[in-house]
């Protein structure tokens, strides 16, 4: 169950600490053109090592396109891509091979599977969202021909609240911050947690203009239980919210309908979907990651002959998984609405003879 | 895309103002007793027109199976299950529809399709959950034979929110309180909004106790992932946590990372779930709904030909669809453990040799 | 798995002997207007008991629309069709209630369910194909729209061989023969047959006229592919052909290749596929139909508690499953063209944008 | 739609000429011991290059594993295996890459796509089955674990057919003949095409030993049809047939249909499969290749430019793809069979406590 998407589908693969990683996308139509630069570009956002709120771990993911694009143009055959690991440092992981990590997926993958690749968390490592980003840079590619624009930020470090969006400064951010005003303090959080080699979580924004009218598929494929599903399946990710989410609930009816003009609707509280279907206004999700698993303090465990035991990690880790984690969650945006763009073409017979008549 | 799990499947079909609306249940394994009282029961749990903080509409929401079930058990064959429509007031909607109700999916539906069935929201109508928890039913019975249950209840109405949650306390509340010292006040808050013509949201739990370890298929088909597409994809639901949930933002890593003896975990934040995997605690899913959007109170909206005008909702409707909507998040949880109880059992190949050696 | 397809998908339901059976299709587009009549014509090209050459079971087969019409136009939403079941005389069946019919699926199913429901063959009768039949009359409906037209005939009774192909003799021919010179020694060979209470195996012959270039979606969801895939699920099917098939092996290079002109293919040795996609020449499948399992004649057989026993069946059956087959067959390649041609929408981004911009 | 299976699954990628071709197989059970050696002695067996019979292009296709398997056994997260491209002579390529090539798949790409890979094919060459052979090996390790057996060889090639077939004779046969007698003569017939700069056409049996009663999911995912697809999407096959397949029509209902014995059934018509699930029986099926249509020999086509040219192709290719296409058809097979063997798990609710109880 590697593999997301109905239409416009990617499957991944790669252990955090194996040969490679890396996808292949299927489904993308012929004609698109591929700019290597921008695809690397969105890797880059993601990468670590880049400043001190990530995590010290230097990875050059340059992926390599191995099929599916002719010339520089896609020509509708399935899109691998491969991100060849380096910079492994296995042997940090040699003293915890043998226990469960607190707040990790050890323990699961241990019971479920029998086997695991502890170094580094194997496959259930976020190291696996480098492939979603490649995948995401080709869906942004397809969402460009047809005008949507998807972009995220970071709008809470613990407790801090960004009380303004702006996502041009977040793209300039060390942290993606969308609000230039908390930005230090939002930093501060991340370097203090950092310092008590514990860690701090954050919650990401994505939003998402001029998508087309129509986009999702009831009753099982709506637009926002896609989005939920594809939000919920990133490393850490614990909440999901669309639009006014769980603030819906503290309003009445009267104050959360949209109510709606010639011009559109007059408010957003609905987070641009109704029934499951993109209304044309701006899609706005809230993504919550808890703070990173992986801390220097002592915790309790247990290992797999199951002796109660200390576990005290070393390593690097992102003391805030949720700077990364937004840029996965605007690509999985991407990646959704690619899918859904696709799947919407034949919902009226009017569309069908578009393409055959 | 009427169609919702891998393995364990279930199709709906039907509108609220239909003949008839219903599901296909499919990947049911051969050998399982129905019992067809069980099924009603949990359809009479979500019926409306109980009590005074739900529509009074009537229906009598009988399930009449047509396949999939001989002298009493499964086949293994596909369990189709109907529910014919009765007590339909179709002229209520006769003056609403060529207009877009605010809130509601009238809009999305008519610029998505060019065509829609206006009569009580035809398929956009929750009226469709009915199908969902004859479904829901079949999958407990599945689930019962491997000791997994599932219960659910009301936590918060507006923000009046439960201090504790007692789920039998729930089984016989009229609006499922799980906290008996907060219903009262929950109650009132919905006629309140009731008496004022208005509407209000909610928050439903759901808890599932028993779960085996190992439940969830990564990358793309994790527990917690397929949970949030399930939730999300009910009417109304506007976000979704696992566990601590958006609180576990608010948390460090110490403090949200569940420690382990070898009697189990020493506390429970991540909701059961590591990875995307179950790890054999307690599952807790809140679900949040947003206020019912037909209200009876003025609202700005357009027609169908662009036209600016105003709509004032008639006919029956709930005040608070949280109360009901949460019997439909019980049972899309029961479909999803059912699914994945399925699909896991080919995860080590020890297992598959238990079936066939 | 009772569903089938991918965009353009049906799901069916019900046993030979139960209340009733049906389908449910998903996927297909709104607007397109529905013919209840043509759906029954359907139906009825396909029902028993109209001449000396099908079993004598009358089965009224008629069909209800539960849901997804409206007004007499598809809304997008998916169409439940049903059909109760009627003329059942099940007591037929309690003689041969715990032995397994050979040539039958009696033995596989008790083995893989361990039940079944033994009245008619349940599930694994071809009576579920009645089903089909109605998904595919929808399928036409929206082919129909493209211009794409599906016929079929007989084109072999036991060994008995048409040397032309008159669809419009097949349409009025009682056993579809498509070569009215043969069509009386075929009517002979089945009912040389069936005096013998034996039966003879069949070969149809599906063709389909106005196929747009570009169907199938290579590499594993191929036009020729999903034929084979769709005429191989029908009951009693042995073997599936392409174009010149099988003779494609006594041919060399030079003259099984399709040399091209400017004004199409000079021949046509392909079938109308190549590399899985259609060419825009006349697609032809040839589909071999083995005799009728049930035969009124004594067989050795053991039972369900494994003992040796002598089966000799009473009630009614086709003689030649093949005919009736055919009109099955043709729904079958209607399914799948109307599957592929929704499939093929976004094949490049040049139809994209025909639908966005 | 690069992907096949349903719980057992791989994707496949890349194209003739490009950097590399692999696939990602997921769905293995974790605990299987990976064979390396054995994965590259399947890619050996279907290899070109090695005799007079085969294409003279020499492709070291060494799989190399990236992902999935650690310290040699599986881990139950998805396998990705590599094949970089070698030897390729692109420029033979550049005098056709405007122009259609007879019987091959240029045609439909170029209007399907806009655009193609004219390179050896690009993604139409059977140079993709390499991808699934590995994939095939990894089904076969799992096939191993219970048992089951695939094996394969040629029955006819051109008119020249096996009277007996010896599947050991067959696996040091240059040609994978079943028939030692007709070897030579079936040589001949290949070598008098290939002086002719002609091709031949030939048929493969696959043949499985040892399948547990059960594989195979009625109605859509029926064993047989699962095979058709499978078989029919390998590259030049234009017909299959399960057991006596199309002899099936000349046989009477009692001849046909397999008596039953407590020690198994008498005869084996059906090939092992009845309502589309396995019997026990070995399962047969034959697999139809046409001639190979790249032929030494002038040939009509017209180019992309709608001009009508002569086209006469060089480079090296086989004069009978039916050879190197049993290698993939017997991989299929075993493909088809992983899944079937997971997918059958759940048939009935006594196997799913096995698991879980």
């Amino acid at each position: 169950m590697n593999s997301f998407g109905h239409k416009f589908k990617f499957s991944t693969f790669g252990e955090s600490h194996g040969k490679a990683l890396g996808c292949v996308v299927d489904g993308v139509p012929a004609g698109i053109k591929i700019d290597e630069e921008f695809i690397q570009n969105e890797m880059d956002r993601r990468k670590p090592g880049q400043n001190v709120y990530a995590t010290a771990r230097k990875e050059g993911d340059k992926v390599e396109i191995l099929s599916g694009v002719f010339e520089g143009i896609t020509t509708g055959t399935s899109i691998a891509m491969v991100i060849f690991n380096e910079n492994q440092k296995s042997k940090d992981y040699s003293n915890i091979k043998d226990l469960f990590r607190p707040g990790h997926a050890d323990f699961t993958y241990w019971n479920k599977y029998g086997i695991r690749d502890y170094r580094g968390g194997g496959r259930s490592s976020a190291r696996e969202t480098a492939a979603r980003v490649a995948a995401g840079a080709i869906a942004k590619l397809l969402l460009k021909e047809i005008g949507i624009e998807v972009q995220s930020g970071i709008c809470a470090i613990d407790s801090i609240e960004a009380n303004e969006y702006d996502f041009n400064h977040a793209k300039s951010s060390e942290i993606f911050a969308l609000d230039k005003n908390e930005e230090q303090n939002q930093k501060d959080s991340i370097l203090n947690a950092k310092n008590e080699h514990n860690s701090v979580g954050g919650v990401a924004l994505v939003n998402v203009k001029n998508t087309p009218v129509g986009l999702g598929e009831p009753i099982y494929f709506k637009l926002d239980s896609q989005i939920a599903n594809a939000m919920m399946s990133i490393n850490a990710v614990k909440a999901v919210e669309i639009g006014d989410g769980l603030d819906s609930v503290n309003e009445k009816g009267l104050d959360n309908n949209d109510e709606i003009r010639t011009n559109g609707f007059k408010s957003n509280h609905s987070g641009g979907i109704l029934g499951g279907i993109s209304n044309g206004d701006d899609i706005n999700v809230k993504i919550y990651f808890k703070p990173t698993p992986s801390i220097f303090l002592k915790q309790e465990t247990i290992d797999i002959h199951d002796n109660e035991v200390e576990c005290e990690l070393k390593g690097r880790h992102d003391p805030c998984v949720a700077i990364r984690g937004s840029v996965v969650a605007e690509s999985m945006m991407a990646l959704v609405l690619a899918d859904m763009a696709l799947l919407n073409m034949s919902s009226k017979i009017e569309n069908v003879k578009k393409v055959y008549n």
